[in-house]
Order: structure tokens, then C-alpha cells, then sequence
């Protein structure tokens, strides 16, 4: 079968790679258990831990996984039963995190809060002095693209002594991380957002204590033992065969992201976002939350139009793919990306396309 | 990072990858909640389940992971507590069964076996009508390059109505995989190895009879369970974002093969395996096991020189990698693989080496 890659892709993972980065996936793939590619992986360590701004002594293992593997993984290592989490459920994701824990019969509690609402500090105030010892969030809720107030849950957690776990997966080089700054045990990012690489990695940053805490405790997984990761890591390998094409893939946009600067995509993203989130006042969708990522904006649809119906049409019609939303929000709600090799030209097409489907009548 | 990638690579996984297949890596990678992307996974599942030879209403799920992580899911996904399950442990990769049903408190037993000796009938004597539920096998113990006789252990299984698993991680289209004859519930396989496509995908089969056992159980990871993949898979789908470029270039492989016939892989890699091991009579080193897989030569050093020295200085002075063994074999056994695309000329360039090093008084 052969697939149409000629569509502008605004989804929100896997997204648009860099002609020289993609070039990579192309090459000869070596052996790994050598020097050569120790080294290679130490310093994928090193540079991912820069630009999360993590602490001294902090760790990142790579895990040849999607991003809920890495989700699962820092669960399992870092809490067990004697835990009580705190965690943040605006969406899919942070269900995500509340199915994992309830999977694995380690206690929780979850902040329900409606679709597309950001937290606030009254969100919070029930749960001050609550006995919890861990806090879990996604910094972003990809499934609505909200952005959660990270200076708001850290003083939140050192306050109360909290152990926080940041699912950082579609915001890492999209908006700010910072490890150290949020005395963060666990940040979590994939390959395929906006490091706009292969999906296929995903990767934990771990705080000295984390490292500690893994360290002295039994794996709970075989596949996903942190444990075992982090002390083959010592030497620059993994457990495991890992998805060797994209480790490199990484290493060389790491580097690439080094040279610029790891603010540069925060940058770009949100100069995409601005661009995008300019264009779209005359169409009728309403941008759909207040408190939103850089890295994808999402939008309720004001008409009869059905939004999966409208990605259905762009893609067919128009060779362009929106990301859709799943769930309950599947005809109301739709999703641009602008994490990813993006071009302001590409969200001029996207405009095109919606004032065609306004002239025809159908949008 | 630059990694030197102008090796011949005869390590076993990740293996050299023909041009054409490799170019796929390189591509754009399309998004994946797409109907075209599902009807190239039914199709990945439809060739696999074909190359497999497995049983009417088999169905086949596609990891993001190791064979490691095929492993483990497997294992979560069949067996739990009241089974009572017997594992071949020749190997490292027969005691990593054993260290997944021991890490998940699934009651095992193992027939230890002395590195490198096959398994024999008289070795099952002692387990026949032993109360056991489930047979776990690595068909290809890779680690020592050994084959085990599935004949021999399918009959027993019939026999004492045991539920069969077999990891042909390394053996898959290398070796006859023939699941319906075999009766196995499970068999495993990498992208890595003889199908030859990037490393990071992993493969698991199951028999009519173990996707009715995975639909009925409660699943005991969120990451590896199969009973979410195999209903996500009904739709073409994964649960979660998965290597994306790597199926699409599985799909490329898998169409080739097809046109080739599924036996065309292990005819080529039993030709390469026989060129090589005609060839190494006058070097200082014996087949290491009476029972070898066709895509690996297990090699026991018979001078003073280090295997793993001879790792080093094959890959450091004429740019060739054999593969290494592991913990305690390491100075004394190598393996040359001859899975991956691989052609004469590369075996005849290492020979060159191999009389170079025996000139120079090394080997």
C-alpha cells in the first residue's frame, strides 16, 4: 500500500520533519553496542536534560515507547501503594494518568475539571494538607490544549511536600519547561511533538531524587523498569534493542536545537500560534479555551458543520490534515498544530481552504 | 554525533537493510487516524498472520518496543496467577522469560539447559503430565544461536494440552515459523531482525484460542495490553501513537516478500549461513552448538585471543561488526549473523580480515 504523505499535516504528533533531520531515518542504521553510540546516547542525555532545565544530578532515560509508555513507566517507578496521587483530569490524557494508577491499585485522586477550563488556585484549595504525597499532570491537555499553570502546581507541591510528575509530552521546546524551577521528580516528552522527530521514543528527565527513589525499589515492570534503564543508561545503553534510526534522528536535532538556542522552537511555535490564532476571526469556530498551549489551538466549531466531517473534507479535498478530536467532542471540536517544520505560507493554505468552504457553503 | 554507518554489520538485529526499504525511513511520516493508514495496518496484520503460517482467525498486533516488550505481553496477556507455566532457559533469552513470569508472580518452572545444547526429548521426560498449563520457548535461543526442535516441543505440548508461546524474534523468516501446524497460542517478532526494517516495532500473533483468553481478562498493563491492541486493531488502529515510519516500511518489506514468497528470506539467509560456515574450517574457532538457527553462526574462540577483542579490533581496523556475546561467554564466543541483506562478498571481505589477523599473529 502506498500512503499519501503530500498533505500538510497540522496534527498534533507526528508532525512535519525538517528535510535533513528526516534524512536521518533514511540512513544505514548501526550496531548500538559500541563506544560510538554510548556516546552518542550520553549526549542525547545530557542535551535533553539542558533543555528541560533540569537540576543537577538529574537523569533521562530514552524508552522505545510512545508517550503513554513513558507515563506508565514513571508511575510504576516513582509511586507504588503506599502513595496517594493528586491528579489533574481536564482530558484524555490526564484519564490517562487516573486509568494508570487505577490499573495499578495505587490510590488517587483526581481534580475533575470541565473540558477546556485551565486550574486555578480555588481548584487546588481543597486539596491543601490533603496527605497526598505526589501530583501528576499534563502540562498541557493535548485533548483540549490547555495549558496548566506550572508556577501555580509547584508552589502547590512545595508547599506540601509533594512529589510532582509533569507529563511534558506535547509542550516540551513548545512552551517554557523547567525541571529545577518546579523541583520537578519526573518531566516526560516523545519524539514525534515538537522535537519533531520519528514517533517512536519517548523520554523521562528524572530528579536526583527520582533517581534515588527508582533506585531502591522493585521494578513493578519488566519492559518499562526505570530502574534497569537508568543503569544501563550509566554506560550510554538500554536494556533493550532501541529504535536506533530515531536515537540518532534525536541526536542530530538536539544538536541542531543547541546551536539555535533551546528557546528558539518555544519561539517559533508561538510565532506560528500567534499567526494562526491572527487569521481565523472571520471563520465561524471559536478558539475554545482561555489558558492555551503554544503548540496547538483548539477550536469549536459555531455552525451546522460537523468538525470530523470538516477534517474529513480538508484531508480528501484540500490535502490538508487537521487533528480531529476524539470522544464527546468529535463534531464540535477540532485542533491545529504548530509544533513541528511549520511555515506561515502552510496556515495561508489553511485559510484558503476554509474561505472555499465558506464560499461553497458547506463551511 | 557523526556514527560511523559504513560498517558490514553482521550483528544479529538491527540488521542491514536493503536500499529501497531503508529510503522509506527517510519519507515523510503521514498521520495515522487515518482510514488509509488502517487499511495499511489490516494489511500488515493480514501479511504477517500469512508469513506466520498462522490458523484461520489468528490476529496479529503491531508494539511500539523491543521483542522484550512482545515478551512481556505476551506473558501478561495469556498467563497469570493459576497457570503454571514451563520455560526453556538455554539462554539469556530463555531466562528473560523466566525473570518476566517471576516479576509478575506467575508460578514457572525451567528446564535449564547448558549453554548451547538443544533440547531433547529426553529432556521433557520429567514434565510430561507435570500439571503444567503453558510452554514458553524462544525458538531461536539467540544468545547461543541455538534452534530448538519445535516438533518435539509442539508434540508435547499437544500432548499435555499446554498452552504454546513462541518468541521467534530471531527466527521469523529465517527459519520455518509455522504456527497453525505448531498449535502456538503466541509468536513473537521483531522489526529488527530477519523482516529487516528499523529497529522498533515488535510483533505478537495470537491463535483464535488466545484472543478469546486476552478479551476475557482483566489486563495488568496499560502500555503492553493486548486486549486494548487487539480492539483498537479491529479498526486498523494502535491504542496509542505508534512508530509510524517503521510500519509503513514494514509494509513495504512485507509486500516484497509476498511477491517473493514468504520462504524466499529463509532460503537466502540458509544459502548465506552455508557459504559462511564452509568457509571458516581453517580458522581458530569451532561451531559452538550442533542445533543453530539459520541466521546466526555461534563461534567458539580456540586461541588465547579474546572474542570480544576481536569485536573491537575487527569493527576499529577493517571495519566490520560481528556480534559480541554477552556476560560469561564474552571473551570466549562470538556470533556472525546472516539475517539482514546481507550478500557474499561481505562474508568473503570478512575471511579477508580473518587471514589478515592470522598473518599478522593475532587471531
Amino acid at each position: 500500500m502506498t500512503i499519501d504523505t503530500h498533505h500538510i499535516n497540522f496534527a498534533v504528533g507526528p508532525v512535519p520533519i525538517e528535510e535533513e533531520i528526516a534524512a536521518v531515518g533514511g540512513e544505514v542504521i548501526p550496531y548500538f553496542r559500541t563506544a560510538e553510540f554510548s556516546a552518542l546516547m550520553k549526549e542525547n542525555e545530557a542535551l535533553i536534560l539542558d533543555a528541560m532545565q533540569a537540576p543537577e544530578g538529574a537523569r533521562a532515560v530514552f524508552l522505545t515507547g510512545s508517550g503513554t509508555a513513558a507515563m506508565e513507566a514513571a508511575v510504576l517507578g516513582l509511586y507504588g501503594e503506599n502513595d496517594r496521587l493528586l491528579i489533574v483530569n481536564g482530558g484524555s490524557f490526564g484519564k490517562r494518568f487516573c486509568e494508570i494508577a487505577s490499573l495499578h491499585k495505587i490510590p488517587y485522586e483526581e481534580i475533575s475539571l470541565p473540558f477546556g477550563q485551565p486550574l486555578t488556585k480555588e481548584d487546588l484549595l481543597p486539596y491543601e494538607n490533603g496527605g497526598f504525597t505526589a501530583f501528576l499532570v499534563n502540562m498541557g491537555e493535548t485533548s483540549s490544549g490547555v495549558l496548566y499553570d506550572m508556577a501555580l502546581i509547584s508552589d502547590f507541591c512545595r508547599r506540601n511536600s509533594l512529589s510532582l510528575t509533569v507529563d511534558a509530552i506535547s509542550t516540551f521546546l513548545a512552551d517554557p519547561v523547567e525541571m529545577a524551577r518546579w523541583s520537578a521528580d519526573a518531566v516526560l516528552t516523545g519524539s514525534q511533538k515538537a522535537l519533531a522527530t520519528a514517533p517512536g521514543v519517548s523520554v523521562i528527565a528524572l530528579s536526583p531524587r527520582a533517581v534515588l527513589r527508582i533506585e531502591a525499589t522493585e521494578p513493578k515492570s519488566y519492559y518499562l523498569d526505570l530502574r534497569s534503564a537508568l543503569k544501563n543508561g550509566e554506560r550510554g545503553q538500554t536494556p533493550y534493542t532501541p529504535a536506533v534510526g530515531i536515537l540518532i534522528q534525536i541526536n542530530k536535532r538536539l544538536n541542531q536545537l543547541k546551536e539555535m538556542g533551546f528557546d528558539a522552537p518555544v519561539k517559533r511555535t508561538k510565532a506560528l500560534a500567534d499567526y494562526f490564532r491572527r487569521g481565523i476571526a472571520n471563520y465561524p469556530f471559536t478558539v475554545a479555551t482561555d489558558a492555551m498551549q503554544n503548540g496547538v489551538t483548539p477550536l469549536k466549531m459555531r455552525g451546522e458543520l460537523s468538525a470530523h466531517r470538516l477534517f474529513e473534507i480538508l484531508m480528501a479535498e484540500y490535502g490538508i490534515v487537521i487533528c480531529p478530536n476524539g470522544g464527546p467532542t468529535r463534531d464540535t471540536h477540532f485542533r491545529v498544530g504548530h509544533i513541528g517544520y511549520h511555515t506561515e505560507e502552510e496556515y495561508d493554505k489553511l485559510f484558503r481552504a476554509f474561505d472555499d468552504l465558506m464560499a461553497r457553503g458547506i463551511l
